[in-house]
């Protein structure tokens, strides 16, 4: 895409309004907009990413068997008052229509998956089930002053499973975990994000939460030196020792919670009577568990911690574009062949954006930098004259002088 | 996928608190689940099919030029006042969280989107401007008895054009308007569905409508015999004759509003004084259109339009699978050969359901011109003596037997 016709405007100046490194350089670079406190709008570029960490998730979901679903986030008072939510989960923003009938904006699906897998769930036959669905969340938060790390409104990935008993759901939580690490790899925040033991609720002793390290965090998690496991503050009293290695020496970072995972057990099953008929034709309990996970708090993640003193630096899985050309020649020669290459990498396929807006030099690689598109490519007189362009990684010092015969191959 | 395995039970009977052919469809078929009046779950069939219909508007929202942002549905009062909509819109749905401040739910995004285009559109260099989300709105309806077709939640496309004068806005907005079309014509209901002049409100004399023809509209529209083009009961009495060819003999008919193009002038860069540099350097307004289009609601009239006695019959670009494969063999050897011909179909990149329940043929059948998946492909002892399997389209009554071998070439 051309970047003159790009709906981007690149502020010079922090926000006043924002504390965190993300939310910063987020703003500054034209990914998102603030619309309220804890409430942003999200700008083509921003959408971008979004959709490439949608992707990423969606593509690990059906991995693991999960099937794709789409659940209401207007939902009638009834449902959370059977779990006795209505009253006692104070996120829950509420409301009420014209039909006179109480609302919840969904703060979770619990309350709605489980009356809706009881009309796929018969027997023992239609379990293991997965269901997932990546949907507009809404919380009444109090504060809400970290960015896009924690807002009103945001979206999740949450995957519901449901067991015939604890075994299967043990087995499916490990393959769970194993998927949400395959994530934050792929999001290029594995190294700094951590499964970390947190309370567990009613049905299981302990939940388990994925950590990624930032001083923009509000969690503090107390990380074990030896095997990288981690133990939320919150419990780390029960929890002297690491429940991983056994080993006692941890060290203690602030962090952001990016996901969590749960056994649910028969929680929500109970209230909602959510029974399959076994091998013997006798009715139990269905057995659940829940996987949660903030696309745009990942997104935020990312920024803090894929970045420098100039910009962002997206891993190349989440980054709104892979290549920023930049144009610096003058003449409508160098012009033409400028622009006949970039039509040739954007017909390779390749998600290419281009900088053909008439700036400085220093302007284009202030702004390349800020947007931080993972490899840049510089096509000026200096290079033409020698059959070149000067590519460089967004995550790296140098650049280096390729042959314009060579990059397609280089980039495929 | 295997049909075994797909989050799916088909109801015999229609569901009582259903008037609407498409709900009726809808649900039986496993499609859409109801959560309350007006609100809807969509299970793995439905989710699909909305997935495709997005697929398409977008493909035609990017090639007239639109770039795809996401605005948040939680909306500060604020904006809604400085368009004197907060105490007038009756549509909107209305609540307060612990910072004590109001918010409304998106019903439309007007309020939202001019203030975001003050921060992209400096000068005339930056227009035109195309903006559009697929996203999720809410309106307080005082009815919602349609099933998909009027509901309180709804997915909608939005897209939102930014001009610096008249002529550039009238100019998009015909495109837009053939883009609509080529929509509707890749959804298989472009016959059904006709444009429609309706009222315009302060800056334009009409609006038009996209109105697709069901006895389950709860519109009335006038449609020209000579041209096809539509005049909504609304403003009939002051448009005796066809505004496209001046035409007086019309047929009356129900509808049902799929989309809606509306030029907005300077309606709400007024109240944001949404302005733009002209190439004197003078401050000009920038003029709007806007232009929806209710992703579900074109779910509902697919349906309402593309069904017989015994179900659904989908168009290619909206359904959940292109083929439904049904296995009737009975022994081992035959069912080995049968789900290898399904890997190989799967393999060549076919979206296909496999049919491997042990169900009556009859069940399989009726369920099948339920679910109304384009292609029927039924292996049974009988065929594969033959080294075929029998093809059926769903919109067609005779079944052909076509050689194995032909299957892939036929079906690329």
């Amino acid at each position: 895409m051309r970047q003159s016709q790009l709906a981007n405007k690149i502020l010079r100046e922090a926000p006043k309004d924002e504390q965190s490194p993300s939310a910063i350089l987020l703003t500054r670079a034209g990914y998102v907009e603030k619309l309220s406190a804890g409430i942003y709008n999200f700008l083509p570029l921003g959408f971008s990413v979004l959709k490439k960490i949608e992707r990423v998730i969606r593509e690990e979901m059906m991995a693991l068997g999960g099937q794709e679903i789409l659940m209401a986030a207007l939902t009638p008072k009834e449902n959370w008052q059977k779990t006795n939510r209505w009253e006692t989960f104070d996120a829950l923003y509420k409301l009420k229509g014209f039909d006179e009938k109480d609302y919840a904006l969904a703060a979770t699906h619990e309350e709605i998956i489980v009356p809706l897998a009881q009309k796929l769930i018969l027997s023992y036959k239609d379990l293991p089930l997965y269901l997932f669905q990546i949907q507009t969340k809404f919380r009444n938060e109090t504060r809400a002053k970290s960015g896009v790390l924690r807002t009103r409104e945001f979206i999740m990935k949450d995957l519901y499973s449901f067991h015939t008993n604890q075994e299967q759901l043990d087995d499916f939580y490990e393959q769970a975990k194993t998927a949400y690490f395959r994530i934050f790899e792929r999001l290029g925040i594995a190294k700094q994000t951590h499964l970390t033991f947190a309370s567990g609720g009613t049905f299981a002793k302990y939940s388990h939460e994925f950590q990624t390290v930032t001083d923009s965090g509000e969690d503090v998690i107390h990380i074990c030196s030896k095997c990288g496991v981690a133990i939320n503050d919150e419990i780390k009293n029960e929890m002297p020792k690491c429940p991983q290695c056994g080993a006692e020496d941890f060290e203690t970072k602030k962090a952001v919670e990016t996901g969590n995972i749960f056994k649910l057990g028969t929680k929500y099953s109970e209230p909602f009577d959510l029974k399959f008929k076994d091998q013997d034709g006798k009715d139990k309990l269905v057995i659940l568990g829940c996987y949660g996970l903030g696309l745009a708090r990942i997104m935020g993640a990312i920024v803090e911690v894929c970045r420098d003193e100039k910009g962002i630096i997206w891993p190349e899985a989440a980054a709104p574009f892979r290549i920023h050309l930049i144009n610096l020649t003058k003449t409508d020669e160098d012009s033409a062949r400028t622009l006949e290459i970039y039509d040739r990498l954007r017909k390779t396929g390749l998600e290419i954006l281009f900088d053909d807006r008439d700036i400085s030099a220093g302007e284009k690689f202030a702004e390349s930098d800020l947007l931080g598109i993972p490899f840049r490519i510089v096509i000026s007189e200096k290079t033409l004259a020698k059959e070149s362009v000067e590519i460089k990684k967004r995550s790296e010092k140098d650049s280096a002088l390729v042959e314009i015969s060579q990059i397609f191959g280089l980039l495929k």
